[in-house]
């Protein structure tokens, strides 16, 4: 065989040392954060029967699982004549499992297969990666990491404002400002279509509203009419897209214009429960926005929805969720309300690292590396070795006696930031000398010492 | 569609919160011993392109890949006539992306691929998935993680000796005792295989020799004849695969018999040098098992060779490595030399299960549930509750106002440690209620008292 150069394929990523501490500082601050709120954490495998899969993302994400083939011969078990067969019809006989495409629907999998061992309301939270089929572009990857919590077989609006502590909690922690988190109802949308004169048309008026960020307001205008909504319709809802002001005063306004439409005022009377409990925790409302546009895409929310943008709008969304009625109904257990959130991690590590916010010393780098003078010193630099380690201190020996420039020059670029130097002068006095790698400074001190410097 | 009761595939597991919290436990030892060693996490794409991963693990292993099917009309590009093609002949043409087999030869591949960023020696520890359509059985999955630590671009001898302190204090993290860390060289078997009179044919004398707990050591006498190994052959065998006593003394031993066979005396004194290495790190060396008929199958081993196995025989090796000479030659980038070392998680998993080593109360779950009364207490609850969390408490309010003995069922059943109720009694009082779920004991105490007592 030829021994060509060696490629990932594309959409997809390595993630180096460099990376890989950046994602776990942003992924240790989210799970703490869910841990901190109670959420536990839940693992599914990669791989999902395509008969779990199929049909619950629509046409075109049916076309972006990715699907694995069936193992051994399996043309044998195919009963189709193979001439003239379609790819979209040999599929199904070829491939019986694809790749997880998102985390809601394993996990609506796995609560109706253990509904009898979860004693409800279960709250878990899931950091798992998810693979499709979508065409690579900037920020858009074929496998990305998915991060949701949600809350199932409850209707408690607590939760909903437990979400809302959780984004801000996150974001804070992450010392990110400058964002807006976005709230709305899908009962409100209901009542606002019954407003219009479309009762049963919030799907379609949903659909359509969502893309107002792309298309813009008389875009949504357009698509509408082309949609069946009335002239008059429009003119009714152009006020109400374009509310600004307070929450309170954008809820008072509605309040005022659905006035009798029930389903509105439940939903108007949700939001500000929520937003009231927000308060109730010592929670920052002021980053919250109450946005009668917001709709979000997918057709399973049912009450609450939220997003997470940025103000500078340098970047899509980072974060959204909602409540949903009946998740666990496309698997036969009705009944079973939740709500959730997902949380876009290469997003928001974009973010950080546009801003410069990742920390400057990543607390998981090695802390000492002693420099390598050879056999003489060897096994008194070993014995230090496993005294800093002992004492919980990341740390290396080079392993080769190389020259001392390739030596520091290898802890400067690994970020390290003490390095031990044991020659014959310090060997005579029983003392180390350490080297703080940032400021040159060099002292000559007892092992005692040098534990306690660099703790 | 029929709403069929969903199904997970065959040889995968759901990971629910209980398991979780215990493989957790697990990992973050592991991790963090990785880490305290200089290791730096890295991790790969979850598909590779087949042509990195085919005829890298032979021809059964080329089976047991996972294929990933092309995206899109994947037949279109078929040149082939469809009809009579065997299902061997059709999988180049329609999948050229698989599931990742090890972490080898991913982490192989981005050495090869990162070479001039990587400042050698570059260590690195890995723990991810790994796919195989192996036939599932107890024990045995098509999804499992696998835990690697490895440092490539030197010969060191400290790397080997550093490996037998990372597993000595990961097991003793564990409070796993009763293994053997069984210690070889190939080098050794080199020389055997000249000792023998077989020179060339260590690899066919290690492929049989790594059958002995299988076949036991007349089985393996009767396998090497057939392999062409002469009567003679296995009378010098005998004694030495029967060698028994200190590791000074099989040393001592071994160096007798092979006394001028260069190689063999080469990887003699290199097991001694590892021993020495560990004792100067105040290391264990009394779980080392230095084992002449230690062969491991791999065939990329090239010097020491590690397996570890409990003591009681229960369980399978939980943890095996060594040195390689080439990994990255197969990418065409030669003389790289590193060694690492693998851990069986779910191996690793079930002795703690089996010996009831798990901590009893898992220090990641929730801490303290707020029983909910309704509206009445609701904002004092929520102002708990924040209180709670913003002291690094993990916590949550019961969302629903249910029956108390439903609540504390719930409290008791998720493992969660403090329950505080505050009814109107506490209110009046501005105190709490804290119930320890343990105990059972109930205190009235202020919000501050409360807090202490739960640090």
């Amino acid at each position: 065989m030829s021994k060509q150069k060696p490629t990932i394929p594309k959409g997809t990523r390595d993630f180096g040392p460099d990376k890989m501490v950046k994602r776990n500082h942003l992924l240790n601050i989210i799970k703490s954060t869910f841990r901190k709120y109670g959420f536990l954490p839940l693992e599914t495998p990669s791989m999902e029967n395509l008969s779990v899969l199929t049909g619950k993302y629509g046409e075109e994400g049916d076309q972006l699982l990715f699907k694995v083939l069936n193992s051994g011969d399996y043309l044998k078990k195919v009963d189709l004549p193979l001439e003239n067969l379609s790819s979209n019809e040999l599929t199904p006989n070829i491939a019986e499992k694809g790749l997880r495409y998102d985390l809601t629907v394993p996990f609506a999998r796995y609560v109706v297969m253990n509904r009898n061992e979860i004693l409800f309301p279960f709250r878990r939270y899931q950091i798992q990666p998810v693979w499709r089929a979508d065409r690579p572009q900037k920020g858009r990857y074929r496998e990305f990491v998915q991060c949701d919590a949600d809350v199932v077989g409850t209707n408690s609006l607590i939760c909903e404002a437990e979400i809302i502590m959780m984004l801000n909690e996150i974001l804070q922690e992450l010392n990110i400002d400058g964002y807006s988190i976005a709230l709305n109802s899908r009962k409100i949308l209901i009542g606002i279509a019954q407003y219009l004169g479309h009762p049963g048309l919030e799907s379609s008026l949903s659909v359509v509203i969502d893309k107002i960020d792309k298309i813009g307001e008389s875009g949504v205008y357009q698509e509408l009419l082309r949609n069946g909504f009335s002239d008059d319709a429009i003119e009714k809802l152009k006020p109400l897209l374009k509310l600004e002001g307070t929450n309170e005063f954008k809820l008072e306004q509605l309040q005022t214009s659905l006035k009798g439409i029930e389903v509105a005022e439940s939903g108007l009377r949700e939001i500000t429960e929520i937003l009231t409990m927000v308060k109730a925790m010592n929670g920052n409302v002021g980053t919250v926005n109450f946005d009668p546009s917001l709709a979000r895409g997918l057709s399973y929310y049912t009450g609450a929805i939220f997003e997470v943008k940025m103000l500078d709008g340098s970047i899509g969304s980072i974060s959204g969720g909602g409540r949903y009625d009946d998740l666990t109904g496309i698997f036969g257990l009705p009944d079973v309300s939740g709500v959730g959130i997902s949380l876009g991690v290469d997003r928001i590590y974009d973010v950080l690292e546009t801003r410069n916010l990742f920390p400057g010393k990543p607390s998981d780098t090695t802390q000492v590396m002693l420099v390598n003078f050879g056999e003489e010193s060897l096994t008194v630099a070993l014995e230090v070795l496993a005294l800093l380690r002992n004492s919980g201190i990341s740390s290396e020996l080079y392993p080769d006696m190389a020259k001392l420039k390739k030596q520091l020059n290898y802890a400067n670029n690994h970020n390290i930031g003490y390095v031990i130097l044991i020659g014959s002068e310090e060997m005579k006095a029983n003392k180390l000398t350490l080297k703080d790698m940032r400021t040159g400074e060099q002292k000559v001190l007892t092992k005692e010492e040098v534990i306690k410097q660099i703790k």
